[in-house]
């Protein structure tokens, strides 16, 4: 699965991994510092809960409360951009594409996300230029490597007598 | 999902998350070395590959590269044990859920790897007790959060309305 995964993260991104993972060659939890991270998160949910333009996009969190969705989001990434592991000690390893798997994670959605990502990044204070690439590198990277994930799903949807057990 | 899910992984592996997440409270890969790991997981995948008392359990491993998965796995330690991430770099996000998802992560299995795991910590050298310790704290965890991951899976073979698209 992996190679071709990659291929299709690759494709879809334009990011490549050596940029998409350059978040791990400064530790930007201690650039940033904690408050910024939920700025962000606040400021970026805000604008996902208020999303009027694309009420299909709004309607993928309608399940989800808000507060929550801030707070995973603002210890994920603290947790992977050299913070502390808030994200694990309280709800395990992030298991990104699983966690993902109620949501219909399209590549549409993902350009969408992008979009008020790049909006709050745009609009919370004290984040660098060069902060603000890392950081959308590693999303876009992230976002269609989760569209990726959700396109196996679809595939599992016809078991292969392989994998019956 | 994630109240029960970590609800289930603390009774079947009894590990407190805090125990398990105690390997972000030290750098292990600063401490033991790359090399360490290396022979950690080469130690451990010659015991799975080699498993003649537990036929089904080397059968899960029938159909991959022993390298490969010595690969994969001392990568993955070594990323999420403070070291460069060479996991990432390679193959994207671990995604440890997804990407167990064609094995039959059963409780039997899980103990079986903490089984072999366990030998392997005491046959390599250099990797001092608090490190095994700790290092079979997160192992008991993520095994078993692996275990709770897979029967999500089962779960949706029957697929709700709601998740069809």
């Amino acid at each position: 699965m992996q190679k071709s995964m990659q291929e299709k993260v690759l494709e879809w991104s334009g990011v490549h991994p050596d940029d998409a993972f350059a978040i791990d060659g400064t530790n930007l939890y201690e650039k940033l510092g904690l408050q910024t991270f939920i700025n962000l998160s606040t400021n970026f949910y805000n604008r996902v809960y208020d999303d009027e333009e694309e009420e299909w996009f709004r309607s993928i969190f309608a399940n989800s409360k808000k507060e929550d969705a801030i707070q995973n989001q603002y210890e994920f990434f603290v947790q992977r951009m050299g913070g502390p592991p808030l994200y694990s000690q309280r709800r395990g390893h992030p298991a990104l594409i699983a966690r993902h798997r109620p949501f219909p994670v399209t590549r549409e959605a993902a350009e969408r996300w992008l979009h008020h990502m790049q909006q709050a990044l745009d609009t919370t204070k004290d984040i660098d230029s060069d902060s603000k690439t890392k950081m959308m590198n590693f999303f876009r990277h992230t976002a269609f490597f989760l569209v990726a994930g959700d396109e196996m799903k679809n595939q599992n949807k016809q078991p292969k007598p392989a994998e019956t057990e």
